[in-house]
C-alpha cells in the first residue's frame, strides 16, 4: 500500500481510505452494525469488494481501522491551571467517551479486528500522548509529576478494564480516585 | 435452558454443554481456531447444529464460553506465608498465563463473543476471588491489607490492559513492580 514516511496513505490510497471509512459510518447509521457487509459497503465506497477485501482482508479488520479512527482525540486536553485538575477533567472525560455504547462498541472493534495489535495500540498511544500533554504542561509550570506509564498503569489501566471486564459501580467518582489516589501516592514517595 | 439455582445448567443440558465444550477442544487442537465452524462441532459433539444455535447463538458466543471455562483457575493461590510474596507470585502467574498466546486468544474470545458482558465479567470475578483468598489469608495472620478493589486496579487491571493494549515491556518485573508499589501505598496510608 502507498503510504508517506509516517505511515499514513496518499494519493488514491488516501482517497479510498476516506470513502470507505466514509461509507462505513453512513451505513452504520442506516442500516446499524450488524447490517454491514463488505458488497454494500464497496458499493456505497464506489470502490469493488475486492479492493477492501486486499486491502483490509476482512470486514472486521476495516470496522477496526475504522474504529480506532473514531477513537482519535479531537481536542487536546483542556488546561485547567494545575496537574490534579487536568489530570481528574481528563480522567472523567475519557471514561465519559470509552464507558458511552458508541465508545465501548468501538473499542471492541478496535481490539476483535485487530490480529497484530496494532489497533489496540493506537487507541492506547492516544491516551499516552494525551496524558503526555498534561505532564508536560505540569512539569513546566515547575509542578512534580508522575510518568507517563505510571498514569497509563494506575489511571487509563483501571478504567478501560472496568469499562471492558468489570462495569458495576465504575463512575466519576472511581476516575476521581484512581487520580487522587496516584497524586497523592506520587507525592508520599518524595 | 435448564438451569440449577446456581446457574450450572444440570441433567442433558451439562451432556450437551460437556459434549459440545470436549468438541471445540479437540476441534481447535486438530484444525486450529480458524477452521471451527459450527457444523463440525455439531457432528464432533453428536448434537445437531440447531442445538448449538438455539443455546449459543452463534460461533462466536460458544468460544467465548469454551474461552472463560479455559481461564477458571485450577488451584487456589499458593501460601507463601506472607501477603507481599502470595501477591507477587500470583501476579506474576497471572501475567504468565494470560499474556502466554492462547491466553491472549482466550481473553479475546471471552470479551468477543459476549455481548452482554456476563463473560468478561466472570474472567474478571475469578481474579478478584483468587485475590480474595489471598487477602482473607493475610487477614488472617494478622496481616494489614488492601481491598480486593484496590487489587483489581492496582494490580489486575495493569497487567491486562498492557497484554490487550499496551504489550512492550511487560514482562514480569513490571508485575512485581505493580505489587510493591500498591504494598508501599498500602502502608504509606496508614
Amino acid at each position: 500500500m502507498n503510504e508517506q514516511a509516517d505511515g499514513a496513505p496518499r494519493g488514491r490510497s488516501a482517497r479510498v481510505q476516506a470513502s470507505v471509512h466514509t461509507a462505513v459510518r453512513e451505513l452504520e447509521a442506516e442500516v446499524g452494525r450488524d447490517g454491514l457487509t463488505v458488497p454494500l459497503i464497496a458499493q456505497r465506497a464506489g470502490v469493488t469488494p475486492s479492493t477492501i477485501y486486499r486491502r483490509w482482508g476482512d470486514l472486521g479488520q476495516l470496522l477496526s481501522d475504522v474504529a480506532v479512527e473514531r477513537l482519535r482525540p479531537d481536542t487536546t486536553p483542556r488546561d485547567h491551571g494545575g496537574l490534579a485538575s487536568d489530570l481528574t477533567a481528563w480522567a472523567e472525560q475519557f471514561l465519559d467517551e470509552m464507558a458511552s455504547p458508541a465508545g465501548r462498541a468501538y473499542i471492541r472493534d478496535a481490539l476483535l479486528g485487530d490480529p497484530d495489535g496494532s489497533n489496540a495500540g493506537q487507541c492506547s498511544a492516544y491516551a499516552a500522548d494525551q496524558i503526555d500533554v498534561i505532564l508536560t504542561r505540569a512539569a513546566e509550570r515547575g509542578e512534580d509529576t508522575p510518568g507517563v506509564e505510571t498514569v497509563v498503569d494506575h489511571v487509563v489501566a483501571p478504567l478501560m478494564y472496568r469499562i471492558l471486564f468489570r462495569p458495576a459501580g465504575l463512575d466519576a467518582a472511581h476516575a476521581r480516585g484512581l487520580v487522587a489516589r496516584l497524586l497523592e501516592g506520587h507525592t508520599a514517595e518524595k
